[in-house]
């Protein structure tokens, strides 16, 4: 089976997560994207993005997994939404499950990249009340 | 409090869904929009989701109301993702809430248009499996 081009990438991008390669990482965001870090609050553009993650990969002690157990990516020209089922583990921490959604635009140079990055899916709300 | 602009057209939308003004609707739509009329089935364009709206209308027994009881929108430049709790209900139906994601572009006259309508959130999972 061809993954769709926008899977290959989340799957680059989750391992490079995991390895803390967060040139690759941020190489795959739009130059202004958005990244929930978590419910209510987000980092804007790859200087903020790059951070968060150090910070994230800091705080689940180096041993991050992310994962993707099943994805649906509705796409129309350059825009495309993707409902994953995300597994985030470490080491000490269970296993969560997210309902994570994100925004893949075509840039310039008519690649895929991510413009909005919310694992978090609906819980977002929960934090808005 | 003012709403966001994009929080005013899903206003616009759902008040002209539930009158069935399908002129109003389509407009706020991209012109290759997707619209996920249920798990595994979308239409896309204008053509294709004023039939999708019609035939909505109709199975509803022309009694539909849509609201939303809450959203978050996370924009980044000319690209919005809205995670919205839906609430969709009609005459002998019992009221259902959606976990709805709808993505929204600029469109060239720098409105924003509707790209990606999926009011399923991930339940469009479990079609795909």
């Amino acid at each position: 089976m061809n993954l769709h081009p926008i899977a290959l990438l989340i799957e680059k991008a989750d391992k490079a997560i995991n390895q803390e390669d967060f040139d690759t990482v941020v190489d795959l965001y739009a130059e202004d994207a958005v990244l929930v870090i978590k419910p209510g609050m987000t980092a804007k553009g790859k200087v903020q993005i790059r951070s968060a993650m150090e910070a994230i990969a800091a705080h689940f002690d180096r041993s991050l997994d992310v994962r993707q157990a099943g994805m649906v990516i509705l796409e129309t020209g350059d825009t495309a939404l993707v409902l994953a089922r995300t597994l985030v583990s470490a080491k000490n921490f269970p296993v969560i499950e997210r309902k994570a959604t994100y925004v893949f635009k075509k840039d310039t140079r008519n690649r895929w990249v991510c413009a909005i990055d919310n694992s978090y899916g609906h819980e977002v709300l929960d934090a808005s009340i």
